[in-house]
């Protein structure tokens, strides 16, 4: 693992989150995007190398406005950077952790992404994340 | 803000938690310290340029164990290293931030310390932290 590719924030209302957190960075979200597969809008901060990743629902059943609904707002997920996604879950398993996507997905942000359950890491729910080449 | 220099992560033991977080990384801990005044053992991981920091409490009223108590096990705080904390305080606080530690305290990794409160930044507890140069 690389570092800290992005920390995944749930929030109830992006547009207030951006604001805030521009205040909390000094500067603005510098993209924003729709991951329609997971019923959620995204938007992105950089703090030198790493990444903000703010979350708001836009459907109901989305797993950010349940994380929401139970927990209230706060930090939703760490992800890592990963060279081989594929090597990493394979590598994961055999250490025992539950690798929720075998085959990774396509996420936000042009990148392939597995998540571990967090019943198996300390309660942190852990994403993998490797950047699609073009 | 510079990038984040590390993840807190409340852990009920830390020994099988540094056991854990060997097996994720495929490395061990780098050290350990105790940090008297906040009542919790921590050790610490290195991921790239980032850090994961365990927290286990040393007495039932630090305030880890008030947090497991609470939540469970996971993500406690998010650390965002800064140049000058005093100047970034006093932003902070200008930007409508609750400071909780207005004054810097020292705290684990020869760093010094201020935390700004959950309910004015979207549930996450997030610390500011200056190397303190020798």
């Amino acid at each position: 693992m690389n570092k800290i590719e992005h920390i995944g924030i749930a929030v109830k209302n992006l547009k207030d989150s951006n604001d805030l957190f521009s205040k909390l960075f000094g500067k603005a979200h510098y993209k924003t995007e729709e991951v329609k597969s997971e019923g959620v809008n995204t938007s992105f901060f950089k703090v030198g190398e790493n990444k903000i990743e703010l979350l708001e629902a836009t459907k109901k059943d989305s797993p950010i406005a349940k994380f929401i609904e139970k927990k209230g707002e706060g930090i939703h997920h760490i992800a890592f950077d990963v060279d081989d996604i594929v090597s990493e879950i394979k590598r994961l398993k055999a250490e025992g952790f539950i690798v929720l996507n075998e085959t990774p997905k396509r996420g936000a942000d042009n990148k392939l992404v597995a998540f571990l359950h967090p019943k198996t890491a300390n309660g942190v729910l852990i994403e993998l994340c490797q950047e699609i080449k073009q």
